[in-house]
């Protein structure tokens, strides 16, 4: 089904961006998992709209609410859901685009996919919005990892033309806590507002953002994550390698229209001798000394971080004056997206990479 | 199942490099089809070794014989399956790599995944032999799409630092063969030797793999395709759109390391104002002025050419000498492949692209 | 995953008996369906209990309250989410099965499975509470297959050693009303407080109900269904059938033990030449003289009424001594049950059989 | 898809009967298991035709030919495939069935739902011949099961109206030799020709079937199976409880029409206090003083043997003269079905039973 993800836990969405409630269903948690809701609050409030100059100014409480799943905070083994209730909802922003479709948008897709009878208001079953319930299932699954010793981190690698400097892994290490019988990573995303490692390229990227949106415009960007602590022998050949069904996750995600892993696009223009990973040991244990693959070999992990990017198309609506077409009397016309968007999706969706990534490689650990 | 794909119709593929035979299971193929095995061979063909000077001189017959699922020609309804038995193997070719991993290929992730009974010999399952039967049965889809008017196109976009020049879907459809009832698609790649549009770059391109082939190294490159006939209306929103079930199928190619719809990467880096496709008109039809979106919007196809460009890293079997361990003396060591490879898998590859791009875009018909 | 149903539509069922609400999701639903909430809220007060003598007194306000996948009363093609809060629960009367499992029950079975935090108020997810979101979904599904024409008529076949009389499918077909362009089937389940054929069997089963209650002990029945207007054709060889696809979902409700399709355990009896369901013509359509075959040959349907009888074992939950262990202090021990219970969930049980016919029904339409 | 079954191992069943081969591929089980061929042959064996009077005299070769997945009788943890060559086939004796399809069997469904172009021949994919696969996956299964103390023991309970004595569970606890650190159970169905504990009921039943071929007629009947050694806590509540799954892998036997676990309809006709299988220590070990529930409760296996009877229909090719239709003219018709039937295939059913229930088992082992 179209808005469940996963094999071994299953993560269902459902919800439109203006329907009574948003929630998700998360399937084959274990029982007796202690679940850290102020942390999954916190975790919450890194996808949060409001926050600061680049994103929409919507008030949206996105507590989760749990129904079922869980006594107390403790797992019980049976499926989890939590709901979000809609409450500050502008539907009339939506009445113009319900004969013109937005350009980028998928007003017009759901239109031919579901006709007349689709919930067009604030981009319904499509919309960002939905990436709420995704983080809800995707923070469990952040917590239950980081129990295994398993880490998912993530930076802002561009914003437009502004690129993050620095390298994610070698970052995360050298901030790594050694403690007796675990290692500590310590996630960029989470602990800066602008999650990128470069303070004054952060910086730089806001500026664009807040340039294009005082155009009437929006930008795209690059989401890079490495997931640290993944034990090699993971995943499996062919259809569902680490790859495909990280894959699978993160192009669920809304304008997401680009992934590589490791060296990705990079080792389509080098040779062999460059682009393999040469292996040797360290402290008696395999290691490669470069991580060209992205810590995935024939689909199996192999025992190095987990690197990945994610391409992010700008969002698609703006402001400015676009062509579109009036589906009701069939003219061409000019549209000027009302209501309230962010200028940049990229900032908030970091942590929703973090969450589809988080579940599909919990769902691996399961195999 | 890690070697099964599709939801609709499911490919299955079986076997190893060096095993008895290799072969597929395509299920749930509609009967009263008539397949023509002239052509399923002729495709076949495309991604043959020993083809010329860039391939490795190995001849596989790679004719599939078809045990069920046809009378005749013809699809009877229930599960097609064809093997293709392997004579052509050189097993001995392998003995070193039974205890020192190659670099960059799946021999050290396979031992840690299946303990010392993994099947190492050629590569076993991980090996680029097992996309013959991903041939056979996407060499049926593709014939089944043709039926419907839909036809993937493809080049190689590069090799290496070297581009291939010109727009694939403008040279298609200035290609294309209007008839009374149909458009008929032509494919680059099925009508030249060397899959590229620019004669010139094609052939800088295999200079580049040859003086690969000479300092014992390999070179990657990027495949492009589009789909065209496509009827908008097609996918889902979120984890079965068109986008993801594409990336599924795509990264269980072996030496896939990226992938990108439309403007892919290029959309991170513009404004909306530039990515946005505005719509129009055109013969009273819905179609857009551009094609950033790669025929996708909410992963939902809107009637353009679904475009994407996939990544292929460099063959990691080189000549060259490597750094690697000695997994029994537990001793670092140098490597140097024995056996035959391809200093670019990518022109075989071209084939092997079109035949999993089938397969899901004919799985995403049967929704 | 494991509460989970179906294929091309699928409902997730949610919630414990004692957790803040309960529910269901149920995707694939295609969009412009209007439902008929009122004719919903009849269907699912079939299964409420507090109605008669025979059922427990509990007063449970099942009517569902929908988050998602509808606009006003009309799918919008996404997944529909229905939820009941949890109000009249009285968990204290579960405290002495925390440590003594009830025989017949999964009280045993949950604690082995899910260990000391699975949630064993009212049963948790095992509990015949969640019935009430099955017939939600299933709800839904039997409206969209009226429209198709297809509709689930059933009966209690038997209480105890009560039989009742009369054959459904003629009773059905007799009180048959051909409109011009359609046949209206009946479901005597519907139209009566006690659903079976004969009032007199009715009335018996119901004594015989009354007997056990009065005893502190409980009984158990048969549910018989038939389906009518199911076309030719639909269903799957092998593991994919109407048969196992019903089967699947009707051993999904607690309580039930046995499954017969047409003749079922009595054709294993009999000759061939007497079970064999002889073909002939009835107005130009192939027709079978009988239908001891259930209206599925090799998995498929022929276009006769489908018919099936599911065994409920009686309620595990009596008030009569019985003999127990106490897994705390690890000694054998007398158990009382405590709380309301049904002296016989069969009444009850006769729409969520509609309910999971109509699930795996409507699914296999959509093959 | 129809033709494949199971979630964590997944067997595909692919063939028609007089396709150029059968065969099956088995995926998800583990590398480094060595299957001992001779005792699969020896299991294969017991399903094959032509070993005494009751069955067909077709001599089929049945011995599986593995193409990949284990390199000499070791497994390598990617899928298995094993093929039978059709060799002794006789398609003219189908030829009348081209247009007259045979009461009982599903030559009028395949004709429905392939149309024209489905195989008719012999059964096609509909054909008892299909079991042989089934068979080869069932019979690894069987002894992946056995390695960890899991024992399916099985016998023929009813032949028409002949029924065995004696109780299988009884039967088998008192042959049962316990070795120092494992218990081994005997399967009675693998020790003697004919099935039953009851030599004397045995007789009579093949006595039976004797005087129904006589008759041109055939004669179902009933296998029982009881499954040891399976520990508590497998499976899971709702639709993938143990019940559930056995289910679906027991309606895709051809020709089975119903399937009770425990006591099954037995159930329904007693009270709850009479069914409830009180709960004791034996031995510090919880177990019931009965098993009416079968081994299962909530889905979910309760430690007990796992018992369940599988109601099989008289085999619907029968010698004796039947009406139907001709689907060419249009008429009315009598029909004397051609070629070489079993009078009963309950006897060759038996391992086919063990098969599935093993798939299925070993399936659930690994949730």
């Amino acid at each position: 089904m179209s808005s469940s993800f996963g094999k071994n836990i299953k993560i269902t969405v459902f919800g439109q961006s203006h329907s009574k409630g948003i929630g998700m269903t998360l399937e084959g948690i274990p029982a007796g998992k202690k679940l850290d809701m102020e942390r999954l609050n916190a975790f919450m409030e890194r996808r949060a709209p409001g926050r600061n100059a680049y994103s929409t100014p919507r008030k949206e409480v996105d507590k989760p609410d749990f129904l079922s799943g869980v006594v107390g905070d403790v797992t019980c083994g049976t499926p989890i859901t939590a709901v979000i209730m809609n409450t500050n909802t502008r539907s009339q922003d939506y009445d113009i685009l319900k004969d013109i479709p937005r350009p980028g948008h998928a007003d017009y897709t759901g239109l031919i996919k579901y006709g007349e009878h689709r919930d067009y208001t604030g981009g319904g079953h499509f919309s960002g919005r939905l990436t709420a319930p995704l983080c809800i299932g995707g923070g469990i699954a952040l917590q239950l990892l980081e129990e295994k010793g398993i880490r998912i981190c993530s930076r802002i690698a561009s914003i437009g033309d502004v690129k993050d400097e620095g390298d994610l892994t070698e970052y995360v290490l050298s901030n790594t806590i050694k403690e007796k019988d675990r290692t500590v990573y310590r996630n960029p995303a989470e602990e800066r507002d602008f999650p990128t490692i470069s303070e004054e390229s952060g910086k730089r990227m806001q500026d664009l953002i807040a340039e294009a949106k005082s155009e009437g415009d929006s930008v795209g960007g690059i989401v890079e994550c490495a997931v640290f602590g993944v034990p090699a022998g993971l995943g499996d050949p062919m259809f569902e390698g680490v790859e495909n069904r990280i894959a699978q996750a993160v192009f669920g995600i809304p304008a997401v229209k680009g992934l590589e892993f490791g060296n990705g696009f990079g080792a389509a223009a080098v040779r062999g001798s460059v682009n393999n990973d040469a292996f040797r040991f360290d402290d008696g244990k395999v290691v490669t000394e470069t991580n060209n693959c992205g810590g995935i070999l024939g689909g199996i992990s192999n025992g190095m971080p987990i690197t990945f990017r994610v391409a992010f198309k700008p969002t698609p609506s703006i402001a400015k004056e676009q062509n579109s077409v009036n589906l009701k009397t069939m003219e061409a016309t000019k549209l000027i997206v009302p209501g309230r968007h962010d200028p940049c999706i990229v900032p908030r969706a970091v942590p929703v990479v973090e969450a589809v990534a988080a579940l599909a490689i919990y769902d691996i650990l399961f195999d």
